[in-house]
């Protein structure tokens, strides 16, 4: 039997766009999940209606509405797993966790991006996801064989205007996932990155110019639509299997080919 | 139920090392087999013994002992296969046909690279890729949604000495395959490579330093291992998935993580 | 003083284009130059301007109106050069033939490459570059810290339709200038390509499609504008220099930033 | 004449390494000088004998010792430099500011990388080079086609142990310079990386385990030497003259072809 049968998956930003169709895939797969969002009260009752459907689908399901940028926080998130499920029963930590500041490098007028929003946002996109991996290690919370996945984007080795703090932190990101791949080999943690191609979801709406990025990538893409959540979900559930085991410190691509063009 | 069960998977090389690794793991998963291959009399005995063990797990297997670069024997299988299971039964293309010629670029005495060993190389590693798949698309063996998968190696984006018409080779491989994911996306074939780690196949003991290659491999790798002609065929078989078919024009490492130090 | 001073630059495809204006910056600079060409009649009496130009500005301009893919004729340029000018004069070998086929990869109904569109191509836009570096090296035409210079593109690492035969031979080029630059350190000859953007040039007008690259190129570069064939002339000349002597390997954007885009 | 004559090039961490022998070189060549930089009393001596030769070569050398990373000192800087030298004098803002700290990711006993040391780190030797360049561009310091470089190294795409938080920010460093390169464009500010080899500095001999990363950059550098801070001096002088206006948004491998194996 595989190995992620009836173990958890963390989800750290899980209640909307690639989070949750990622978790969703898992549930109907055979796993166990813990949610970790920032939900506002408005999109609680969708966010609870989706967890009754992973739960129908026989999947446990721990949430967590809190904070995962906040150390306190997730000391609290990992004392209280450590009471509920015990130890060596985590099988992947997800990162999906999308909280950038969005400004121009240069503006004769307007605001520009200030030490403090590169700081807030290497913080949250991309150091964050090793606090995580670092502290569900140190509490012996995951399997052995375990795996640790980041989303990035292709703006990690591109520019484009307003995005340069995100562009920086998915750099460093995709940086701190070969750490990971490396120094948590004797952990047996592998890290690896999916690189999605432009996904309609809420994070990207929030874009300024983002309408224009959906349209250049709908004309870039070999197969002409977009990148949807359920295609990260299925990728993430690809690295869950056994078959999985060797690939570690990568990045790749689920797009449909838009990255070649 | 998976697209791929009871599909055929090409496997041009398949008699050894990975291509024999692949070919074992998608029999075992429900896949029907056709092995192109060039064995010596001497190793036919072993190959023979492999192809019934996959047939007992309930794979047709069908092979060709023949010189996959030779264009008109590409035609005779074409034509038998046409024959013997029809149109639109083809899921996967593998190419791990591995003939290149290793050589110095330069030397005071001894032999070089010669225009025709780069010729050779580039034929065998790189446009025969191409020349199947897009011989295969023309006859329509394969199914809607089939992968075209091809392996390659960090000698792709690195010198080594000796290694130079194989490097070139692997490089214009990853370009054939991100130019086969973007064109015959109409036709509902994605590519991908695969950049396997150090493996300890016999195409690998035929590089002169290769216990050299192997020592510092081990010495890399952040499981401290070699790639194992599994893993491999464990990748290819996650490719097979229903869930990776937004996957494409990508290069996957299979190789715990040796190509991130 | 500068070792490239009263030294010469070859230029592989130097009557035109990219290796004009290299060849034109360089003889300002006080280089002599061997340019290898292959010129129909009618363009013939604009080329012959061009060398008296650079003539006047003092400059040793030897011409080859030969094909440079073809071996024998290598030989005889550089029994010639041997006589004319003697060992260790090359301070340079820069390869700018550009001659590839342009056909789609997947056509229902029209042409698409062939295993012959993909050598020729191959041979002519990347082996041809190692062949002369080779045959200057053992003909020992070459001074000490020599450079060798190939020019390459985008599509090198990217997918475009119709493009598949010159991107894979791209490839290969960059991988061929890395084995260069490896394996010619004992003579000294260091090897770099020039990745240059999009420049509106007679090569770039015969692909079909160039309307829209340039409008694109525009559209996605910092500076607004398109490469100039001097910009990459400047480039060149720059590696000429003796503060270059440590860059070597390289794979160096002359595109005003249109790569990050 | 070339335009950086007698203009100011701005050296952050200009008292030792790879930013000293830049200053030296460029002082050389006819520019003159700003240095930041944060030395102790032991090595003051030798940096003013630095400061005066540079002076008998000709150039203006203004030096802060000061903190480069405090916000309120560069504000300091800025407004002196109004003063001393006035608007549009800078041809070049180089960042040479090494201030990372080297711990394990993890560790079953000693002290591994904090969220603390990844913020100082990134701040240090990426955010900073924004913040720098940005209040140079606001402050209208800088000429029309100025140029904006940092030091990046082969970590940015590598994962080594103790070297992740360094890692993390070579990587974003260079998100950085992309950034620069497109964004800053209206005002002429070009912006590129240096990616130096293994180079003997101070900085290199505070890494655990630097003698083994010299030995393995001996062996597999094929020049067979460690990369010299005279090379990347000469570098940066080549990225100072006209010729070079084109390049932007590059990451220049300076290091005899290390990178390539």
């Amino acid at each position: 039997m595989q190995s992620y049968k009836n173990k958890y998956a963390v989800i750290l930003g899980g209640s909307s766009g690639l989070g949750l169709a990622t978790a969703q895939k898992l549930a109907q797969e055979g796993m166990h999940l813990i949610i970790v969002h920032r939900s506002r009260r408005s999109v609680m009752a969708t966010f609870e209606e989706n967890v009754t459907a992973m739960q129908q689908n026989g999947a446990n399901v721990l949430t967590f509405n809190t904070d995962a940028l906040h150390p306190q926080k997730r000391e609290q998130v990992i004392t209280e797993l450590l009471e509920k499920i015990g130890k060596h029963q985590v099988k992947a930590i997800i990162h999906s966790v999308a909280r950038g500041n969005l400004k121009p490098m240069y503006s004769q007028e307007g605001a520009v991006l200030s030490n403090e929003d590169f700081k807030l946002t290497l913080d949250a996109m991309a150091v964050n996801y090793y606090d995580w991996v670092s502290a569900f290690a140190k509490a012996e919370l995951c399997t052995p064989n375990a795996r640790a996945i980041a989303f990035t984007s292709e703006g990690s080795s591109r520019a484009w205007s307003q995005y340069g703090a995100v562009a920086a932190a998915k750099a460093a990101l995709e940086s701190i996932s070969r750490g990971i791949a490396l120094e948590f080999a004797p952990v047996g943690i592998t890290s690896n990155c999916i690189l999605a191609g432009v996904t309609d979801t809420e994070s990207l709406r929030l874009i300024p110019g983002s309408e224009l990025m959906k349209e250049k990538s709908l004309e870039r893409n070999p197969y002409g639509r977009l990148t949807l959540p359920e295609d990260v979900g299925n990728a993430v559930y690809l690295l869950m299997r056994d078959e999985a085991a060797w690939i570690n410190g990568a990045v790749i691509p689920v797009d449909g080919g838009e990255h070649i063009r």
